[in-house]
């Protein structure tokens, strides 16, 4: 075990179960025998280079607090979106985060973030071992995207899938609430990987039909097939909900999204997308003269830790201790990910990966977990995806409002 | 007690706790000792003139079925909104309800509903002294609004405003995640009534700040002074969480939204609304240069009973049951009401309440609950609401999803 320090960081967007890895990694450095401080930065790598540390170990001594964090919604420390360059093109921030490390003698780094940060720590174990700086660094995914490489699924994707299913669930009930013609269509979030939108397919069971359309990134969406398949289904069952993904677009990879043509970007160089749910929505008014109306379930649905699943919370707990003892004893360079052992009975284990396939590489809905048509996912995705929505983790709450614990 | 049978409806806009409130009339009638059938109207009035009943008191035997009643999101008798014209304009549907009345010896009307609900309560029973027709006729009120005059507050605020206050805090976390400055807009619904987007108060606290900006349409919205005050507050706090209604207006009684000026309207001929937050997000990034997201709720506010108060789904048990009871012993031509008895300790009972009174007025927050420049609720708002969303009822699950139950 090397003699130091630990720190611990979030980046990346935030989820419902972010905050249960963080308390993973905590407790795994709490129950490895480890004696260095257990530090996190806050606001992500930014922080570490501005030495912004908390000290966990202190601030959560306490196991009833550490309950409260798992149920905290967001990124307890902070995040940042920061990209770190190449270390060919641009050594700065490397030459800069080594001396942080060196100044605080902080000898095991844990990242928990998405396909951008597995890419940061990527870069700093390579670094490292260039430099020949003894360090343990080791990633612990998290996106509700679902779609980093390896892992068999993302911590907080069940979460977020958990809300989304619930919410399409209780829209459904309130647009068949008149006996009239309908359609809402729900715009879900997911840029490339249709994961998230595929998730409104947990809403069906006896009584519950919708979503009765269901379209991804990953099949090219057909705007006539669309209103074909629309049209025939208000006039058999009057009230279609439909599930899109926020990335949707055509044979030619034009996304449906009106705001393409803006062409806004964010920094990390992603066409910046909305709207898609109001073209649908003003083509089935326009083209076939139904009632329609668009709604986007937006930032809640990756915040929505009132309804986060049990599972999600207990698995994503469970991979940051696990990425904090295998640091501490001794391994660098790795993400921690989530291997399926059966899906029935549903059982999980973690292992290590390695992080260069993981980094950079989104994994997609398989184009065979979606029928062929392109308009809905198969039985083949909804048995992979239902195990993660099991269960219920209710927050504290007082004053009819649920608790968080927010960082000093 | 006349003899016959009773027959409920629910009308206008679903909300997570007006199946609470059928819940209640049927289990006030099956207490009254009536022995008539309890029917359901499905699709409110409509049903009732389409003779489209179904018994409930067989469907609802079993007590297990009746609490999942209460917890069942959007009505469970499907909804209509229908609007009756006055009689002496157009005494068609009249003359036809009471045929069916007749026909079905229906001696107890009960219903569900709204502003506009209650409106065809009124005229319903007026038109039976008219006629001479025996039969008791009582309303039980139901909006998220929270508009109907006279009772303290409705069946379904409390549960849309604990849903609101909630998303708030949760998205709060999320916005607050970054290092960055950044204004998130929540729009809420309330045409004319801001007792929704007041309710966003509610989700401060110890740790929570937010919302920081509150724009009801009970005061003018001056762009000049908000774009004023998100500067100054971004300046000090980064993060700014600015709650609005989506019928804000400006000093002249224009609406902030885009989309008056198409002019469409809804059958009851108010003006179809959406936008406002969009209008000053686009205003936040082109005036001030910070980065801003408008985020709708949508009418996921209205049914989203996994987040249901318990107090308003005890309460709007309470009131559809005193409702029948009420009829049953004679009474008609009232509206069953809310009465406050005290605030601290939170104390409720229920008395009926002239129809006239409650139906065609929409109480409006009292401006002298919100401050002086017209950007936040009072604490006398938060005192009057703070007990409304108290308590938690969850739904069962199944497969991680909330169970419903549906009508044959």
């Amino acid at each position: 075990m090397l003699k130091g320090n630990l720190v611990v960081g979030q980046s990346g967007g935030p989820t419902a179960a972010i905050n249960a890895s963080l308390c993973g990694v905590i407790e795994g450095a709490m129950a490895s025998g480890f004696d260095g401080k257990i530090l996190g930065m806050v606001h992500g790598i930014e922080g570490l280079l501005k030495e912004n540390f908390i000290d966990l170990g202190e601030i959560f001594a306490d196991p009833a607090d550490r309950e409260k964090l798992v149920k905290t919604p967001s990124a307890y420390l902070g995040s940042c979106r920061k990209k770190l360059a190449k270390p060919e093109v641009d050594p700065t921030d490397y030459n800069a985060a080594f001396e942080v490390f060196k100044k605080h003698n902080i000898r095991y780094f844990l990242y928990i973030g998405g396909n951008d940060s597995m890419d940061t720590v990527y870069r700093l174990s390579e670094y490292a071992k260039k430099i020949d700086y003894d360090i343990c660094i080791m990633g612990v995914p998290k996106t509700i995207d679902n779609d980093l490489n390896v892992t068999d699924h993302c911590p907080g994707y069940g979460s977020a899938a958990k809300f989304i299913a619930t919410a399409i669930r209780e829209m459904a009930r309130d647009t068949r609430v008149y006996d009239m013609n309908s359609v809402l269509i729900v715009e879900i979030m997911g840029r490339n990987a249709g994961w998230l939108a595929a998730a409104s397919a947990l809403a069906r069971g006896e009584g519950h039909p919708s979503p009765e359309l269901i379209y991804l990134p990953e099949a090219p969406f057909k705007m006539d097939e669309f209103l074909e398949d629309v049209d025939a289904l208000v006039k058999q069952k009057k009230v279609v909900i439909v599930a899109i993904s926020e990335g949707i677009r055509d044979e030619n990879g034009v996304y449906v999204c009106e705001s393409t043509a803006s062409g806004a970007v964010d920094v990390f160089g992603h066409k910046y997308l909305s709207g898609a749910g109001k073209v649908l929505e003003n083509a089935v008014r326009d083209k076939l003269g139904y009632k329609a109306r668009a709604v986007e379930l937006n930032v809640f649905q990756r915040c929505a830790a009132h309804l986060a699943s049990k599972t999600d919370l207990t698995e994503s707990r469970a991979v940051g201790k696990a990425a904090a003892e295998a640091a501490i004893s001794g391994m660098t360079g790795r993400m921690m990910a989530y291997v399926r052992e059966s899906t029935n009975p549903y059982k999980l284990s973690v292992a290590p990966c390695d992080i260069a396939e993981a980094a950079n590489i989104e994994k997609m809905v398989p184009r065979e977990w979606l029928n062929e048509r392109g308009n809905d996912v198969t039985e083949e995705f909804v048995a992979y995806a239902r195990p993660l929505i099991e269960g219920e983790s209710y927050p504290e709450y007082e004053d009819g409002l649920p608790v968080h614990i927010i960082r000093p």
